[in-house]
């Protein structure tokens, strides 16, 4: 299965690293070959057919260069890899764009046009265009996965779409946001709010852009994804009601806390779509601390259930792209 | 598709009754039409190949009797229903029994013996021979599924299957059973053992035989299920080692709870297979009270993670069947 990757940071390089570490086993137990014959990052590209190593990327980016240095062209774009290499799916893990959702994008829909399976670990084109993008699937006749864009490494879309068959579920509310997670368990345990956030910066939880965490951007990106794949809506970005963790202060912690609650960023589906602050009590087992993300399902016959687990990191996310190849080819065989 | 039903209690009549009630769902969305075609529990058993309706059955139960009442016969056997009449699917939920399995087992290998696939809400066959009833399902070329036997209505078993496909699970460590959590919890709450297994009791969460709960059976027969459908292990209860909660006291739960951790009745598979209680640290995702399950799958690249629900109920188990009954259909489709 020939793989091209745009965007190279942990996720695309856990990715890379991971097809060569596994490679025996992927191969033994699901007869997957996943073979990498294009990749770009900001800095330009490279492509080759015949297969590119792993290794020989990571070096790369960790010379602080391009994986353009590997045998490619600095300055190519992402664009004119997707329309000059032959590959059967595009895996798509450049930044999270909320403007315009841009490169991820064109990079999508050239691909689709080009008849490619598409995996987007990049939420900014699913949160601005999850509607349109399915149906442009659907008119291609490909197939587009996003696991690793909600959970990290937790299937928690494929838990609600595949395992809850059957079921109806009737709301949902979830924590899917480490970053503010931890600031506000950090700000649970004594710290000041300004405090928390250094802390939680001097960890690398923080996004550059701040505000996607802050700001619950990146809590309604996923909120926005789980509604239209789980419920069936058909949203975008500027259906989320939201509001992030900035108002929250030391006195709110202490006022949840002496209520047998705890403050934590709601990602909540139920009629409507919103982010914002919310007590949680302590015994709900959605209250969970720390980086981890969790979600509840209210469904209709089988009661509340909850997944937890942690929500981002390169090798999760990689090995929930491994899971969304093995669907693809799955789907492949059964056309 | 036709059922036969051997076992009529809270769960065969959730079952009965949400066949009726979503008969115009599940035929709409899912093309499925199940149609009751046999039914037996402790007093007899009655048969109409052309249906039976929900409404009768339970009326029959609600009036202390037998379902035999409905144009049955009293004393006929399950074994003869299974043997007597044409259905596509057993479904078995006479009470788990882990001296012989009886009746279930002998229901379960006639209707296999029969070529009808079996849905087994029924612990005792499974923990007893779960290897050989696999075995003898694939001989006879039909499926055997026990969704409701881990979980209730949460699908456990599916997740670390389905989900997690692609993935390794190292290892698994969960809280299989809800009254032996119900009264553990009431202690950590600051009862005493007897009065909080006194007030299980009064809540009807404790099996007419006490041992299934107090001395970690139940939990044990859950495990072994898990073991060999999750980890692939060819196991039985006698495997498990096995210690319940009889002898843990006040002071117990005391010492744990000033170490910042709840004692819970852990059933862990990690090389090898135990049932016990066990410290878990109140921040752990795990540690949930009342009569919750959750369990925490330890994966090879993604991460632990943790699924909680209630773990029992008629209608959740009962919508764990219908679950399985799809599966079957859909194996069936696909020969």
């Amino acid at each position: 299965m020939r793989v091209i990757l745009c965007g190279f940071g942990a996720v695309g390089q856990g990715l890379a690293r991971l097809f060569e570490s596994r490679a025996d086993d992927l191969h033994a137990r699901f007869g997957l070959k996943p073979r990498i014959v294009g990749v770009a990052d900001s800095g330009g590209a490279v492509h080759d057919a015949s297969g590119l190593r792993a290794g020989s990327l990571v070096a790369a980016k960790a010379r602080g260069g391009s994986v353009a240095s590997c045998g490619g062209r600095a300055g190519m774009a992402g664009s004119e890899l997707v329309a000059d290499a032959d590959a059967d799916v595009l895996v798509e893990t450049t930044s999270s764009n909320y403007a315009d959702a841009e490169p991820g994008m064109s990079h999508i829909t050239a691909a689709m046009a080009r008849g490619m399976h598409v995996i987007s670990a990049n939420k900014g084109p699913l949160a601005l265009a999850f509607p349109s993008l399915m149906e442009l699937a659907a008119h291609n006749g490909v197939s587009l996965r996003f696991s690793g864009t909600v959970g990290g490494g937790t299937p928690i879309l494929d838990y609600a779409k595949n395992s809850l068959r059957g079921e109806r579920i009737v709301s949902f509310r979830g924590i899917l946001n480490g970053t503010t997670n931890y600031i506000l368990s950090a700000m649970a345990g004594g710290m000041s709010p300004e405090g928390a956030l250094a802390d939680a910066r001097s960890r690398g939880y923080v996004e550059a852009d701040e505000s996607l965490d802050l700001d619950g951007i990146d809590a309604a990106a996923k909120l926005v994804i789980l509604a239209n794949w789980v419920m069936g809506m058909k949203v975008t970005l500027p259906d989320v009601e939201r509001t992030g963790i900035r108002g929250v202060g030391a006195d709110d912690v202490r006022r949840a806390a002496g209520a047998g609650s705890a403050i934590k960023l709601i990602a909540e589906c139920d009629g409507g779509l919103s982010v914002g602050p919310s007590d949680v009590r302590t015994d709900d087992p959605l209250c969970v601390n720390g980086t981890l993300n969790g979600i509840s399902f209210v469904s209709e016959h089988s009661g509340t259930q909850t997944v937890i687990g942690r929500g981002a990191g390169g090798t999760e996310t990689a090995s929930s792209i491994v899971r969304d190849l093995l669907d693809i080819r799955r789907d492949m065989a059964s056309r």
